[in-house]
């Protein structure tokens, strides 16, 4: 395997992992953070540190980023002193944020007016997929690029799939995000159902479980609902994000999406009475 | 195995199919229906025909019954010429049919007063799990009457679980529906989504089944959407029944069920516009 330069933004609990899969498998990693200390772990591997984007992007060859909100990657890219301004000419630029498709859009189109090939590539598999490598990473952007992309794919996801043109990789985390939406209304209204109800929940689960009502979500959530572990596995303050990149981008394509709409507002009542934080099936709290 | 004589009413898709394993198991079979014809392939394996409930249910020690509507539960068990004023003492009344948690408790007590023992005990795994004998059963009512009925159970189920006295099996039963409902709605958004963006959803698919946005609908029903394939696996007008049953006890217990209510006044729209034999798949319809 051809050794690459990669520049990495983005040092959370995915991208740490994410970055040292990259660095482990023999890539050489330049990154850069707001706070210096998030680095000490990816330097202490044998990463290289740089006090800027605007120094970072032109040491590399790869720039892979997995930030927060939708303004963190248009400042991380559009700005300035970011990436794009930055890039070496012939660059490849992967966001791995979960964002907006219109912004992935329009990264791709100012990148190639400046030599650049750009990809949207979000992933899904949670901090476990992360540290395993073995994400779902869904790609958005040119074949050229996704071919180039492909080797480093490999190291951090093992179901990599290319789903279409730019913005393509978002509108798929999208569908990934609606399905979970209601998916997680159903079972929490479920659980709270068979408490009303005076039944053992996790008696309900072992008939409910493998039948037509199965789902990830009832496997793997209810069970916490129920022994009312609210520990994050998904925060409520970034599935509330993505729902509401999600309701938008659906407004914009004048598609109505009314279970997404409910999950949202109930979301966010959980936000506000204080769950922001909590794992996503802290939603069993509204129904008790 | 003990021979059982058993009275069995309802032959539609699901009961013809247990009532021919029960028969294939060596037990004596004992039916009514109310089109002759309907009965006919069970009387050619050598069930005994009855004219009428009040005729049958003397001749027998166990009764099963799985009909339509809780109207129906109601008729075939508390009528004048129904099962409990016509059963023998001692017999053991089992009700499979999908229907009201208090009809079952009214069933019961009223079956109690003259010395006979009900259960509720309601299945899913649909008609594929009916013809191989591996339906889920979700059980209420009392010990005895649960351990008397086991080995019939194990000859048309393969998960037979005690959920608690009279009404629980129903109970079960409606969580397993109430999952089923907001699930439906996550994943039929989620293909009405990657259609309107224009992606390829069986694409889609490969990206978010296996992870956590994944269900035994998205698995199965969605690539149905995705053809167009709309042959009923479970009837709409039979999941807008169960819903409404659910729907009325949660109202009747102080539950909010928002997500359900949605499901619910969806599939009433899908059934108004024609599609009340169709299956549930086709939800996608109201969404293109």
């Amino acid at each position: 395997m051809e050794m690459t330069s990669i520049g990495f933004i983005g040092t959370g609990v995915m991208g740490r992992s994410m970055a040292l899969n990259l660095l482990k498998a023999g890539h050489e990693l330049h990154i850069y953070t707001r706070t210096k200390q998030k680095a000490a772990p990816l330097l202490a591997e044998g990463a290289t540190w740089h006090d800027s984007i605007a120094e970072l992007a032109p040491a590399v060859d790869v720039m892979i980023t997995i930030v927060g909100y939708p303004s963190d990657v248009e400042a991380v890219y559009l700005s300035e002193s970011g990436i794009i301004n930055n890039a070496k000419p012939g660059s490849l630029l992967i966001d791995m944020t979960t964002s907006k498709p219109s912004l992935a859009e329009e990264i791709t189109r100012t990148a190639q007016a400046r030599g650049l090939i750009a990809l949207d590539a979000p992933v899904s598999g949670g901090d476990i997929g992360a540290r395993n490598g073995t994400l779902s990473i869904m790609v958005g952007g040119d074949s050229e690029g996704f071919e180039r992309a492909l080797p480093l794919f490999e190291i951090i996801g093992d179901k990599i799939i290319h789903q279409g043109p730019a913005g393509a990789g978002q509108h798929t985390k999208m569908c990934n995000q609606i399905a979970i939406a209601s998916t997680m209304l159903g079972v929490t209204e479920a659980i709270a159902y068979a408490r009303k109800a005076g039944l053992n929940p996790t008696r309900v689960l072992d008939s409910i479980t493998t039948g037509a009502a199965g789902s990830w979500s009832l496997t793997n959530l209810a069970p916490r609902m129920i022994k009312g572990d609210f520990a994050p596995g998904f925060y409520v303050k970034h599935f509330i994000k993505d729902m509401l990149i999600a309701l938008d981008t659906a407004e914009e394509m004048g598609l109505e999406t009314p279970g997404l709409q409910l999950a949202h507002s109930l979301y966010q009542d959980l936000a506000e009475a204080g769950d922001e934080d909590s794992g996503t099936q802290a939603l069993i709290k509204l129904f008790s």
